[in-house]
């Protein structure tokens, strides 16, 4: 049954001045150890190495998005034309749980387990998991309905534009709470104003043109933040000895099966996907993994480890083509094994684009009541998609060589 | 003498904290009955009829330019090489007396009386005035200085750059300024790093490349401003209102010379161009002049000053051509005389112009040292650059006629 | 007919957001002429010679205090035991009028003309004005209706706790605006935890005993903004100048009528209440007044005019005693006539009350349902209440006496 | 040798927008195991459980607190007579080390172990330890210095106020870093103003008389985090689940060896104090020994450790005396063990106290030159002092029992 709580409940929040509760479901959700264990992963992974004060969970992101929604449902023009109480309850349950099946230090996870985040927190909605019992127990087959919402194969593709499109909750709560959170004001930008821009039109939800200054701002706001935040190069430098890490970790398991056994931490990059052991995944047990590793024999390890845990950052320099990147990597290789202490990457974002599937866009409607793509009516945004993307390959390496 | 005050002076501030005087000329400056004046004139105009809480004056706006040239010539790296500490006093000097000359409901006086207001702020500085004699007790040839830096004529011309160019203290102050008082966010870019990445190279003041970013949001920052606040239509409605009322008077003047006498504060309206009147005309005494002309005989003066004192506002639409203006026009024209009843006006602005003259762009030091104009090396600005800008053609009217 | 406005209209304001107008009369008292001219008087009188940037409108802070008691009569639990539509209509509009009877310089024109605001507004509200028209037009009956919650005699006595209480809508707005305007810091407090904790009591509005905490930081803002901002004695040395100058200007008209016919804005102090001249009695008529008087033939009025139109202070002491006051007035009437140029004042205020009459009075919910005065659950409130206020005696003169 | 860093190195803080870096030593003892090791500590303990967003880490406060005494040391109206270069140095190193002794859940560690923080701060600093090593390095003899001022000794008794008083820089931290990061707004108050307002007067830190009001407020802000966030009920549950873990874990290890063995991050509990192991006790160990306890056979550890890692807290009630706790704790006794399943706490603080050692007081030099105590002075701390303390004693079991 889709109760509704017996008194309002509120959570005190910088970034929404409070968070609503007003549904059974959602306070039965907080309370679920999927959703609890967020509290120990950040949401900006290591950043924190670079704003130290970006200390901030996946938790609270949760929250964030989930407030975003509840006011989207409530408060949007229109749209009781579209959505029923049901609709409304599982976006919002959606967006609770839109990344909890995320592991720490997110992609790094990915990159080295081959398991996508998405695919875990389709399990644990979907499979056995405190999170399941809760949504099945409020109604049956509701687990369903929010697991398809987040994999965008609900009948009314509208709901999958609020928490998973390029103008969806997810983004407009990070982007405030990442800004916050790192001191930073490049993401600011005026949440209240496109929440009273939105407007539904036919099936789809759009942004009034009256709001379109709105969404050049938040547009920009991404793009800032990308640069100044999400792509900074002292942040890839500590990913880069994540990755580092782990990769040792998963080659010393081929030699030594003990390993696998010391480290239960770890495993889950072995890449077979169980609930239960993914729940005792969090940043405390991987933290406790480098404090065991600091203290291993292996050389290799212990030393990432130990940078890992004392910020002991790999340098980095910007390269233009496989030239200079060889160039460096040969001086590593004089006295460090490449395959952990010489890292690459490349970095290019655009912070809208036009060519994405249809409901990840944003729509637009005209005074005379007809829809059009965003960088059809903004000559910035269409500006913006037709710049060349910022050049930003770099390769990291133990400082000392240079 | 150039005296330091007897102890440094705060004046408490919500943009910069705190304004900090520690040169009595400056201290002596703000008692002067010109700078005082500004008090009764607001920053936006009548923009406080658009956003109610834009009722900030160019008092202290003034303060919060002088502020931030204060922190500049302390602050920038590499200053000392190229500025003493008398070109330091008269940049300060200059930023705290930028906006003297302006009338009430700036550009509206300035397009009737034909008479621009930096032509008034070199009389008053270089005249008898208050100010002028504060400047040359302080020292003898001052106010040369200051007008010189203020008229772009000072041999160096890196000191007009901090006054009046694209990335100066004017347009810092006011985008935060005004972004704070409308209670919008748009204007909020940020300053402190702005003011960390500033470097003198040779002659010029520069930005660090690893600054690029805050420029970009600031050059964002001025563009949302243009269209949320400062070419807002309401905006514009009054102005037309103002600039109908001002014409009407000078043209009742013609008929009727008594006008000129009874309603001495619009005097100046009629081209003469004398510091005494001009010291007696401020946004207080227009409005008395709005009550004097709302109990008037002349039915259109009345009026108009009764829309004026009482927010009676005209309408507005969006015209393409002359054919949609000569239809509106027609339909003015059967109830109302439209030389005062119908306006019209085109707003167009880029954020940031690469093709004015060289003292007004914005330079970018590169790592390598060399200096690169801006739009040369953000693809991001290039390509705001490169967009249409937007048709903003519009025509005012009373609201009735349609 | 109370309709509802044809959409909801939205204010942006920096204190609430927005003001939010979903009542037509709301909206139609808005154009009027009488709550118009509360744009052309500053807030807080004349201390933005203090805190430059304190430059708010009356206007501004009546939309605030109008969109509080709109929350309240909207979110405050259990309010509709108690509130009809008619009543929350009502005490909405008496919010914005609540302020509408003020003269410019506030209290200074009461001590000079013996008018109370709280007649004008009355008046204003009872009698042929636009304000009256509109009132009455929505629904016959409403002015007097209003007018009896600003008088305390409506049989609903919690409607003027609402806007005229110790923990009204007037205070709570006008701490965060005076704060947000001076840039202060000390007038902040909860608003948004004061808004949810209030709960409806039998007919008394009360907070519950959990938001004991927020009432408790609200009394220490006002306690600070007294005597940071509020009787800040540079702003005291101001209004010192004002009734001097008032007081020489009634002085002058007793000798020489023609003064009185020169100064038709100052006409109002002599006593007299016409709405009609009170409606074009504002700051602009008053400076330009000023302006006036600044080329007189009295030397007193003239040199009085000058010290308001350019900021020439009197300077102050503070005085334990008579004997003390009577030193300085001797050394003043060495050169001036002390009449005008020697000013005495005594500032004491509590930021709380419990002995006022009952409807002024905080009270609080017990968590058993029991009702209490603030400063009997508080023991912070009691020892505020008990503890001795400040001394705060001065004199004011020329500062070239001392 | 105390070099300057070759560059002035800023870190972005959104307390203090940054934390400026000048002193080579500072940028390296940073750089410390035992600094970064702060990262790893919630500076709030477990009141992220209360309000979601307080995830802000020791080290975060160590740089803010840092960055307050380079303020002080720099901006400090007379500070040069009193302190020489060597002295700012120390006392900004022991700024940004106060804490370093802290374990995880600070005072819940302290009251299992019984070992006092401070201790393990002179430890660390005294004895090897990297931090150790840079301070000698830096120059011999300094890690005395700063060990000094932490323990009160340094013969500049003055030092000691900067960093531990009760107008220190490690409160004027944490006040508005917990405001900021728990999104209350509470703990605010105007730090720009109390640093402009300190004087040094003979041998001690004081204010001057016209900054009472900004201390005033300093002390409300204290008081109401106190009661808001430090002492709320529900963290206080937390704590009493963290403490029942913590003594179960103790008790077993009487009976069951191999318990030290297998969670050695819990071993510094047994009172023995060693460094190394204490560098690998923060909370990301402690969760992981979470982790393993919720699989654990002793079911009284192993529901405790879930409860921890799954927020399933304790409920908690006011009691008035011995009785009223005896009641709940035989309606515990019923169903659980009480010695691990009921907690009694009693909290009650004052902002601030008069009757400390002579160096935590807060003195006010007088305009006269003179220096009173603060409660001296001002009538608003002194009816604080004198007022009687909340009564604030409850008891925690699990909620099921009433």
């Amino acid at each position: 049954m889709l109760n509704k709580t017996s008194e309002s409940k509120v959570l005190r929040d910088p970034i929404h001045e409070y968070i609503h509760i007003e549904d059974q479901l959602i306070w039965d959700l907080l309370a679920c150890r999927e959703v609890q264990r967020l509290k120990r992963i950040h949401q900006l992974g290591t950043t924190y190495q670079v704003y130290h004060t970006a200390e901030h969970s996946r938790f609270s992101h949760a929250l964030g998005v989930y407030e975003i929604v509840r006011r989207m449902v409530n408060e949007i023009n229109g749209i009781d034309e579209i959505l029923n109480e049901e609709d409304k309850i599982a976006v919002m349950a959606a967006a609770l749980l839109h990344d909890i099946g995320h592991g720490p230090f997110s992609h790094i996870f990915e990159v080295i387990s081959k398991v996508h985040h998405e695919d875990i927190t389709q399990k644990i909605i979907l499979e056995d998991s405190e999170v399941h019992r809760v949504l099945e127990k409020a109604q049956s087959g509701l687990s369903k309905v929010v697991a398809s919402i987040l994999s965008h194969t609900h009948p009314k593709a509208v709901l999958s534009q609020f928490v998973s499109s390029q103008l969806d909750a997810d983004r407009m709560d990070y982007l405030l709470r990442d800004a916050y959170f790192t001191g930073t004001s490049y993401g600011k930008y005026d949440l209240e104003r496109i929440l009273r821009t939105f407007v539904v039109n036919g099936d789809k939800l759009t942004v009034k043109e009256s709001g379109i200054h709105s969404i050049e701002d938040y547009i920009m706001a991404r793009y800032h933040m990308y640069y100044q935040v999400y792509y900074h190069p002292v942040g890839r430098a500590v990913e880069a000895i994540l990755i580092a890490f782990f990769k040792r970790w998963v080659d010393l398991t081929k030699s030594d099966p003990s390993i696998t056994q010391r480290y239960p931490m770890f495993r889950f990059l072995l890449g077979k996907v169980e609930l239960d052991p993914f729940y005792h995944l969090d940043e405390s047990t991987c933290f406790a993994g480098f404090h065991m590793a600091s203290v291993e024999q292996d050389p290799i390890l212990k030393d990432l480890a130990e940078r890992l845990l004392n910020r002991r950052l790999f340098g980095y320099v910007d390269v233009k083509n496989e030239d200079e990147r060889n160039v460096i990597r040969q001086k590593v290789e004089k006295t460090y094994d490449s395959r952990y202490y010489f890292y690459q990457d490349e970095m290019s974002s655009r912070p809208y684009s036009p060519y994405q599937e249809d409901e990840s866009l944003i729509y637009i409607t005209l005074i005379d009541g007809t829809i059009k793509e965003l960088s059809q009516v903004s000559n910035i945004v269409a500006a913006i998609v037709a710049a060349k993307p910022k050049d930003d390959k770099k390769v990291y390496f133990p400082k000392e060589i240079l």
